[in-house]
């Protein structure tokens, strides 16, 4: 099943190139390409673990959606910034549940919390049509009880006031930067899930399963750290829908398109960018 | 003893769902699940652990207390917040501390540093409750002498004016607010425990036992970073007593109950949801 | 091949220094040193991974700029500095970005991403002149792009008046003191890079290959930290070739040599230190 | 040599107490206590290796004082400190370099970078004092030049204006809280040095070999946050030296005991704690 091709490490790496093309690495002996998954499998719907990891996204995202709105709700309320954790406090608040929640959710769904990742990881045939509708309708869910206990929290008109947290295009800024900004951005977490979740890499680079759910973090907290002056950064549709439901005001709505088509744009090019480039799966020679 | 249960790999992990539920998978090889705890275990009342454990259980919330109770009062002594490490440095002091106390406390006496965790992790039968009333006297009589320290340091009248770092309900938020932050908040770090701890996932994902305890840490600063404008976060019983012990005021002690029944509370849930969802314990054939 | 030599662990390792001198260590059962690469490695040029690695050398150097060079964007943009994610923030975005696509990219091409590295290693035979040439092309190619699609995104006024992310010496500071913190900034970067890739190392310290690209990021971040208000920290001469293209002011021009010298300078230093100090690699006996 | 002891895994971990007191615990079975270093060890003197670990720490100390004296000195230059990476950026930079450089020179020369972490570490016996007075020598040699770097970046005039990065008690504490805030927190300091370099812990915990330069550095980070506004923070009498001879106003050395003193103190309790409560080694049993 899975191909001969020639696995060589480069650069910084511990082996410079030296085996002929073709020729099956020593690095590989670990390693098994799991195949694609089927879409529809009709066994998961038997199965606990399905619904657990079902429930286990929608709490995930609950998770994620409360403490992040609380967050920002928290910097927006305050005069000054200055008494508050600030911007960069709201960008640790994304990127560091999303540190969290992946690690605890890995082993149970995948750890997706995010359409945008299940949609890449659809693409590159990681897990069922199915399961990939079920997290997607579980995690939006989880999305809008988790804006909505922060709204109960916050009361309805300090939370309207303050903006709930809802993405929309910054002025000054087009639409179409907008959505460039969500296409790169979700490109960058994508790209890193892909990284993360690499069998052939995990068999072979030490640090990429010990430390996978630390790079995704960090690339949400960083592309935060990017683009929130320019659309509030969404790059997960289930967060950017829950939010602009319980905000439900025109101009959030007016640009919601941009908060699922710019991540879905993104992560099919990161599943497109890993399987082509990265793993050049169509080339390989099968066995 | 351990249950066979249907073990599957979903989503972005390596291997999709192919065996037949009620097989037991092949990554469950190295797991063993370790039986209850008794609620009294005489022996260990005669061995050097136990107490060993409490001291470092004592010795842990003492510096915890410490260092945050410390780093709130040179936010709060500032007229300007830019002059100082800002509200986001004391998120970071109380989650960066917890990272540290547990990896060095882990290995002693579990690392709990939080009554809280104590409850829950007694709740799911991982400890006595010998040694978890042990726990809790400890770690109070820590927090104590922590905040203590922390006046002598600044003088009474100095404490006192900036709030001795004691937590309660700000204004603008009902104590229903304050209550559900401490439950919520409480069980995000709770489930981070869980998860960090459960005995089958180490055995199957890598990334489990090696990065431990920093998600617990990271959990705990995020909650600090969106309820700090809530209660000032307690999510731990003994910090709160500690510092509201030396504070001594009566608007801290008014809402005081809110700083254990709101973390318990959330403990509870957390073992609840880890105990029943998550590992499915009660569902589960016994072989 | 691999030469014997006094290996002993020291201070609070756990072997104390007991062996005689020129006694091969225990520790050194796993450790093999590879071979210095050639010059010209004709077969590399005919193997896919040899223009994978420089793609995904073009991507990642194009993410860096995309995310840091917005970052600043955000930053300089906004009148008061508290309502972005501060100086702080940018140094983040510099370091995370590092950390997390050497993470993605450490198996792919070594994960330079920045042609000072790729001078260093190429210093200690790491990998061949032409690899090293082709990396730093993809390198300068990608970091344009990046900075080009930010100017794309702010338009050319604004991205021009708030200073492009290029690099130059601020006032008050003499082009030597600025050369001088270019040198001594590489200096931390490449030395990092040179111990997180010591394969003996990596045979004997476990945290070495397991954390390896967090603290090349730290790295990046802390010389950030230090720098920023002296030359807004270059240490990497595609991401200052790549704003300054994309700028394209004279002043920027003027001070451009110092973010190729210094680099260089630094990276040559640390290649010398690693390879003459730390592993003494001219004095072993060859065997 | 090693004793046989209760080993017992609590709370959290992953075995309750089972096995009487007095037996060798199944975890032990990697484990073996190094013996005690000789306070003279002739041969070490004619080692390469013992010359090279004492170059690395004054090469690390050396870089530790340039990157957080330079980044102390744009903080303090600023007249807005929001325009630059704050105090919690110099806790950052205090910190993430005790991370990177531990991390590039623990398997080197143990990684102390400061004559307290060396003191304690000779006390607990796990280095000679031939070596321990060599690399106090070193480090505070290193410590020196760093400060001096920054001091020829800076100009003279400059740097003594903005207080060379200089420790000394704070207008409106004493002496003795000043005292105190160094003791506990160079306690903090080594006491998570000897816990993340305890051989028998790391045989059993995971994540203690590591993830051990993260903690510490952490620990570093947290205890900056906390008495910044008190002492500005030594807990290294290498750096607190080396920006003191640099600086040169009397009223920087006129506290200046305080910052031997108090990191003496606080590393000394650290190792009493560590050898006498958690490894309890007086009272063991010796086979």
């Amino acid at each position: 099943m899975e191909g001969k091709e020639e696995d060589v490490r480069l650069g910084a790496n511990k082996f410079s190139e030296r085996q002929p093309i073709g020729t099956s690495a020593q690095t590989d002996k670990d390693y098994k390409e799991p195949p694609p998954a089927p879409l529809f499998e009709p066994g998961e719907l038997a199965s606990w673990s399905f619904y657990r990891a079902g429930i286990a996204e929608f709490i995930a995202t609950f998770l994620f959606l409360y403490i992040t709105v609380l967050t920002v709700m928290g910097v927006v309320k305050s005069p000054t910034k200055c008494g508050t954790v600030g911007i960069q406090g709201i960008a640790w608040a994304f990127g560091g549940m999303i540190f969290a929640l992946v690690y605890c959710t890995a082993g149970i769904s995948g750890g997706h919390i995010n359409p945008a990742v299940t949609f890449g990881l659809l693409l590159a045939r990681k897990l069922s049509l199915t399961r990939a509708v079920f997290y997607m309708v579980m995690q939006t869910l989880g999305a809008i009880c988790g804006a909505g206990v922060v709204k109960g929290f916050m009361g309805k008109n300090q939370f309207t006031t303050l903006g709930g947290g809802a993405n929309s295009v910054a002025h000054g800024y087009t639409k179409g930067s907008g959505l460039g900004a969500e296409i790169v951005g979700t490109f960058v977490l994508v790209y890193t899930v892909f990284s993360a979740t690499d069998a052939k890499r995990s068999a072979r680079d030490s640090h990429v399963p010990l430390l996978a759910p630390l790079p995704i973090g960090f690339a949400v907290f960083l592309v935060h750290l990017a683009t929130i002056p320019i659309t509030g950064t969404g790059i997960n549709p289930a967060r950017s829908l829950g939010a602009a439901i319980i905000y439900n005001k025109d101009h959030a709505w007016n640009d919601h398109w941009i908060f699922w088509v710019g991540p879905f744009i993104g992560a099919a090019l990161a599943a497109v960018y890993h399987q082509l480039v990265i793993r050049a799966i169509p080339f390989k020679s099968r066995s």
